[in-house]
């Protein structure tokens, strides 16, 4: 994997990139569809390849469990499983069995925890999860972290970065000790983390630098805390990492978060928001995000956004999207998909395009200046984060 | 709406023909994918124009609760208001209203009932099912009329048949004094029932006939009764129809039924299988029907049909589509109806290619010849009949 700066804006720390892979270029900045597992959902490659996706996601996790790592050697990688030809990045595995394992347990430097799907017992370490990825043949591997919640007290986030900190130095070690399993290379970022507190995020980008990834990710943040925080944090991280690496910033997140995170210097960014948010009915334009089950978009024979040259804009109103809302109809839940993952990439598109012809600043006080940006609902996260663990409780 | 029989084949009834209507050629024999809801379930309309899709199916019963007539006439008509620019065919909704609505009531030539989804009142008429069908604008208009079921006795049906007439008349001559809304025109079909009794079919050819209808459909079979019964009754009526009008077996079906009624001189086809069965893991090929869930296709990385030329044949593996049915993944639903779509549509695409270049005895069996044709499962349907009434009379 190779990176070349190519522009920095004048007065914000915002810039593009191209990131060559040997599944192809991708060009920063640049939103990353969310194909957890092995499929952005709803959508077909072909759809991904007309919204001009660059590289998707997978997850290591649930790759993992299913359909596993012999079907996926087998099948020779998870390019050629799902007919994928452009680059991939995977994730650790780490962040899921937080969310999603059972009856987790850290010992020495292994987890082991209960698959979700059936109870089985599995483990993950640094090694494992390099092991793996290696299998799915990701273009880009991430290094086996813990990603903190929020919040998160002072003597945990530092206890959990020593963790992090051996783990990724173990990633490291054997990453740069084993190869390929398939004809292309593979690249490895490591994960900067340390919660809210700015000495252990200095810490943490001194110690992952002096490792030296190929390129370096922001895990932490896009947890429930409140804006502010992420995009300060995201600025300050930033500027202490080397100009002539890639950044990505993990699970970002609200086309505002994308251009904040544009703007203070990020160049990679993935969130299932699009995705998800299109299977519950939220569109998003340049204008925000509207809800297409509201009944005023019933007699609607306008396209979502008439300046989208998207499949569904260019041949769907928002009548018939609602009306294929109101019946669960699975066409409607794509239409819906093709239209957000279009929105999401022309938006990093767009900004791109703005850094290279130096008129960023322009664009990004246009976006603010037009783009209803919804309230930030971090007390909401939290509220609905304890309701969570109260209901966990009780069951 | 024109008609035109191209060519007759010589050893059995089968033939070929050509419909001309304001939206485009349809190309006998057809299958019609069904598009129940103003959508073909996971389908876009590119994808069913790349399947060679000619002419599709709405069903009255469902766009006249939602989204209702008054956004369809707004849209200006079900061709708008879903972006189909190709011919529909619309039921009268009367077998929706028998099969789906709640309390129903027959009341001189009205039939009362309750909506399945809000239990609100409606009241169906022929005039009224005429009167829908204009709205929706689609280029042919079913009569409205009573599927009888199967078993059905004997003085049940001659009822059932008389109103069916009366209201076939009705239908004839409300249609005859109405115009269509919009600016392209509408044919009228009417619906030959008569259960599995000689006699009375032979009387629904020959009142319905008389009446001079723009095409007849053959409906109340395909409704469970066993495969010979249907065989037999279609070849039947279809002897007794005029030659130069089109010939529709309503609900079918199977591919040896879609066979079986070409040879047996039926010009157009529809049914939910290709479509219901894909979203439960049935694929349809020349050899049979497979179901993608089975294990040992986990690890079985061809296409489902080597042969077959559709999008999902030509991308992706049997591995991939049983994990993505495994995950219950709505990319894996989408290829799956892509297939059988495909398949459906290439199965009487193909019959007509025999039908012209005068091999379709041949055709027909090497595709019995083939075709793993399943068992007659009338039985175990007569079963589940009974099982479905006791537990309605429980609840």
């Amino acid at each position: 994997m190779k990176f070349k700066l190519q522009k920095e804006s004048k007065n914000l720390s915002a810039r593009a990139g191209e990131i060559t892979t040997d599944h192809g270029k991708i060009e920063t900045p640049i939103f990353m569809p969310v194909g957890t597992k092995a499929t952005v959902k709803t959508l077909t490659n072909e759809e991904l390849i007309q919204a001009n996706a660059q590289i998707i996601l997978g997850n290591t996790y649930h790759l993992y469990l299913r359909p596993g790592m012999e079907i996926m050697e087998n099948a020779g990688g998870l390019h050629k499983f799902m007919n994928w030809n452009k680059p991939i990045l995977t994730d650790s595995g780490g962040y899921q069995v937080y969310s999603l394992a059972k009856l987790r347990e850290i010992v020495d430097n292994k987890i082991t925890f209960r698959s979700h799907i059936d109870g089985s017992l599995h483990e993950f370490s640094p090694e494992k999860s390099i092991n793996i990825q290696r299998t799915l043949g990701s273009d880009i591997i991430m290094a086996f972290d813990e990603c903190t919640p929020y919040p998160c007290d002072y003597s945990y986030a530092k206890e959990s970065l020593k963790r992090t900190h051996e783990w990724e130095k173990k990633s490291k070690e054997y990453f740069d000790n084993t190869n390929p399993h398939y004809s292309h290379s593979q690249a490895l970022f490591g994960i900067i983390q340390g919660s809210t507190f700015d000495d252990l995020r200095y810490e943490s980008v001194k110690y992952l630098t002096d490792l030296e990834f190929d390129g370096y990710a922001i895990g932490g943040l896009a947890v429930g805390e409140p804006k502010k925080i992420m995009y300060d944090l995201t600025n300050k991280v930033c500027e202490k990492l080397p100009k002539d690496s890639p950044r990505y910033l993990m699970g970002v997140g609200k086309p505002e978060d994308i251009i904040e995170a544009i703007a203070n210097g990020v160049d990679m960014m993935d969130c299932v928001l699009p995705t998800r948010n299109a299977r519950n009915g939220s569109l998003y334009s340049w204008q925000g995000r509207i809800n297409i089950k509201n009944a005023k978009y019933k007699n609607d024979f306008n396209p979502i956004d008439s300046n989208c040259d998207c499949y569904t804009c260019k041949n769907h109103s928002r009548a018939y999207l609602n009306h294929l809302y109101r019946n669960q109809e699975i066409t409607g839940l794509r239409l819906n998909t093709i239209h957000n993952i279009h929105f999401f990439l022309e938006l990093t598109a767009k900004a791109r395009e703005a850094i290279l012809n130096d008129t960023f600043s322009d664009f990004y006080n246009n976006f603010f200046n037009n783009y209803h940006v919804e309230q930030d609902n971090y007390l909401n996260n939290l509220k609905n984060k304890e309701n969570y663990k109260n209901k966990k409780k009780n069951n």
